[in-house]
């Protein structure tokens, strides 16, 4: 699949090695692609994936990716230009900057905001469980669930092996707006790892019989 | 330990159906404590709990459970008059009637609507699993996770073995500020077992390693 990540961060590095070392066709979206980080990021996936300006990345791929810090997000959305026929993948959590809660939600969610910016079709994912996890999502033999949500089957069901890929177990909450649910899910993960001192090392997973 | 539940229903009564036959002293606090509801549920616990009044059970009792309907509460914890010197454990979802999310969250939630309401020790728990899952939490083996979170440490220590009574893996999440992020993980079990049609044999649990 041709996917452009938006950000080269935690977030964004990690999806696009891991993808990469799939065979997708990753191009990353970043300010400065000739930058030393994202160098060494294109050298870390063994030639596989490219860098260009957001607006490149998105114009070539068939998926976009959103990995920004959330006051960054909206920016990135409209640099890519016209997004309507693409899908978007929101992984972002609309943090405050001290990490006691979120910007926004309740009403509205960070993906739905997305949605707003974008006119694509918006899945949200990725974003309950810490970037370190990826790819090293097993714990003690169980895999970590990846929630994912949207409104468009067609958009949500290119989403899900994407979340298989990076070492996940697919789970479909339904419509985007419990986007609304999941980045509270995502704020307790943060809470539990940063305010308790947990560390990185815990997932959430639905237990079904 | 001597609990008043105030509610008997899904929630409350099985708790304290649990709770009776776990030796507690269980005290119904109820409009009508001669129904032939709650007879019927007093007949269950084999005669191990009581009903009254709300506040004759709060009086009665170390631990107030509130386990209403969310806008039931208010008065519920008004009846019971003084409860400062009690651990109210907070039970409720503040959901709306269509159950298409929470009327309130945020910046506040439920459980600190109860402490200021009370100025009681509020520790959240029992609200993000379905009733129907007390005292029958193995999935496939596995112990579904009992969140709770409260400011009070003292407080959570009584209630930690109440939780693990109910055969829920008790898994303390810090503050009760934290409730903001557990009401909405409810509300994430809600839907999906309401609108996305997946009944109520699901729970939450925090994989670890």
């Amino acid at each position: 699949m041709k996917i452009a990540i938006l950000g080269a961060g935690n977030v964004g590095g990690a999806l696009g090695k891991l993808w990469a070392g799939r065979g997708h066709e990753v191009r990353f979206g970043v300010p400065e692609p000739k930058s030393e980080k994202v160098t060494a990021l294109l050298a870390s996936t063994g030639g596989k994936a490219q860098a260009g300006s957001n607006r490149e990345a998105a114009a070539a791929s068939e998926v976009v990716v959103l990995s920004v810090p959330w006051p960054a997000a909206e920016k990135a959305i409209r640099d890519c230009g016209d997004l309507a026929s693409k899908v978007v993948i929101d992984c972002t959590n609309p943090l405050r900057s001290d990490l006691t809660g979120l910007v926004l939600g309740h009403t509205t969610s960070a993906a739905e905001q997305v949605a707003a910016w974008s006119g694509a079709k918006v899945v949200k994912a990725f974003n309950t469980i810490g970037a370190g996890n990826y790819g090293n999502a097993e714990f003690a033999g169980t895999r970590a669930d990846g929630f994912y949500c949207g409104d468009d089957a067609a958009a949500k069901g290119k989403v899900k092996p994407l979340i298989a890929d990076i070492g996940l177990n697919p789970v479909d909450v339904g419509p985007l707006r419990n986007a609304r649910l999941l980045e509270p899910l995502a704020m307790l993960w943060i809470d539990l790892a940063i305010n308790q001192k947990w560390g990185p090392n815990h997932a959430f997973m639905l237990l079904r019989r």
